[in-house]
């Protein structure tokens, strides 16, 4: 998508081939930095770090790890060691162990002299398939918002949280592709943007991509959805998902819950766009069996943005002595849900919904 | 309540009797710092700029508010320009209109020579009385944490939003009453203090008050409170109110409602804590009928907290163009809303409920 006037992905090669360029996400909005990673420690540290984030982002850096493991060493212990490093990096987006396995999958079968090239064509076949992934996202997404116009109402009020955008992906993005494909479409769709707190996703990330792509929005506190979503000011929500239950529950940035409970209690459509490389086939209810990352209580007590004179500065914003705690996650419970948007199209967020568009993948799972 | 060591109120008269005193609750949590009011006009600007805030603590800075203007004029004029400067400093708090009402009808039967004595009298028998309410609210409220304690947890699990603790009425709180009573009667207390975007009363008032006071609490982003209670981290709720309709429906911080809808989904008692001066007789609706105050965009742009060397700074969240929303209240409706805290007891958020305890003064409103 469009930054600063020019089309980007947020993960590509490096042109002279000795590594793989990234977007330094952890400095926007207020600066725009692409980082080359060059090992498979630094491609497992960028997404500790979160410098490259977002479950389908994940897994493409994850498969381009695992390439820049075999250039530095094709054997066997080396496979097994860049799997584990990398595949440890964050708890819970699904999507990194799924691309780890299907890397190791597809090296594990060659010999350790074919891999590299194998290697980085598996990766190259993994960024790709997410932006035609993605896209189609988009094309099923723009359909609901294209229906969610109201006569007599000027604009599309899209209700998101956190960043499912392009930059949480390869391209297009998982919850913004719908809305891009709808503004480039010339639908007069504005978007709230929850800053999500506690690192402020929404606020620098998804405010940031839709104002270079020139989609109006708003950004609001996390507390203000339900009241909008009360006076009539959300036509629908969309949010992505870090990981799916076969039963339709969604894993995703903490508080994603609380908006869907009130866009239940207001009868506002609550969509949840993701890829099928997130369904976890494994489990069903997600409140019970999916584990939530706790991070580091700095990011509640503190946090960065940029001073009047152009600095970049951390502030706490606690009192000496009080402690914070930190869940990354929640789980909305299906029956939350109305619709998941996939790359096969829109389903209901259950067993049945989700094998009916994906029953090849259940099996294969 | 404590406060460095001393027991304080939040207003009180100066010593020299030159004024009225208030903590500039603007600097907390990383400053204490006392201003002095000298005319009507500052005591509006402080309710306006929020020096002061929390509707009990309006209600007696509106009235001491009074009391400084008779003090520099006794005039019919100058009664009527008071209640309108200081009335008009903050759309939402019933309390304000209350406050000036009642000072206005004590004031206007008297002759002018008559009214300073009275006024400064009647704001002190206000404020004493918002205390002797407050501590009500808190044996009432007490009873209620002692009831959700659960055999076999350590610890009793209390979750609550903004600050309704003693920095937003003279002493003891609303919300936070019951929770002072409960760790001075020994009862193993902790506060989940949602921190309460876009402001952070919970972060910098509510976390800073209970440090003072010695109660554990723990500092967490409004988006956490729907996966603690999805996960038993949360035995009740109690929340503060701004305006409460006689239907019951609370209009309280902007997020009070999503946590409600948390709180009614997993079966966790919500209560509002509240003064009868909070009781709005002549709506019931508060969705369709209480007006919701906008403030400025920055407070969601821009924050302040302390640098690393102890600076106070203020940085911007978001990227430069993307503009923002601020509601800063929203409505509960009653239906969530497990019951309501007076200082008359515990009742049902609804009409009956709360003309049981307070029909006499429905009667006169």
């Amino acid at each position: 998508m469009r930054a600063l006037g020019r089309d980007h992905r947020t993960i590509w090669l490096n042109s002279d081939g000795s590594g793989v360029d990234v977007i330094d996400q952890t400095l926007l909005p207020h600066g725009f930095e692409v980082m080359t990673l060059r090992t498979a420690d630094q491609a497992a540290a960028a997404i500790r770090d979160m410098v490259v984030r977002g479950a389908p982002l994940i897994g493409a850096s994850a498969a381009y790890g695992m390439a820049l493991a075999m250039a530095e060493d094709a054997s066997d212990a080396s496979l097994e060691r860049a799997g584990r490093t990398i595949g440890d990096a964050r708890p819970t987006a699904v999507n990194l162990r799924w691309a780890v396995e299907r890397m190791r999958r597809r090296l594990a079968e060659l010999p350790p002299t074919g891999r590299k090239a194998a290697a980085y064509a598996e990766a190259a076949l993994i960024a790709d398939e997410d932006v035609a992934v993605c896209e189609a996202i988009g094309e099923h997404g723009l359909e609901l918002i294209r229906r969610a116009a109201r006569p007599g109402k000027a604009r599309i009020d899209v209700l998101t949280h956190c960043n499912a955008g392009w930059l949480a992906t390869v391209d297009w993005g998982t919850a913004l592709a719908p809305i891009y494909k709808a503004h480039r479409a010339g639908l007069p769709v504005h978007v709230w943007v929850d800053e999500t707190r506690p690192r402020n996703q929404g606020a620098s990330l998804t405010a940031w991509e839709l104002g270079q792509e020139g989609v109006p929005h708003t950004v609001i506190a996390d507390n203000a959805g339900g009241h909008l979503m009360q006076h009539g000011g959300v036509d629908l929500c969309i949010v992505g998902s870090d990981r799916t239950t076969r039963a339709g529950d969604v894993c995703n940035k903490i508080g994603t819950y609380l908006k869907a409970l009130a866009a239940f209690d207001n009868g506002v459509p609550f969509y949840v766009a993701l890829p099928s490389s997130t369904i976890d086939w494994r489990i069903a209810d997600g409140v019970r069996d999916i584990p939530i990352e706790q991070r580091s209580a700095r990011e509640v007590t503190h946090i960065t943005g940029l001073t009047e004179d152009g600095r970049a500065e951390t502030v706490r914003l606690t009192p000496e002595g009080s402690g914070a705690a930190n869940y990354a996650f929640d789980v909305t419970p299906a029956r939350l849900v109305t619709g998941l948007i996939t790359e096969r199209g829109v389903c209901a967020a259950s067993e049945a919904g989700l094998t009916a568009l994906f029953g090849d993948e259940e099996q294969a799972a």
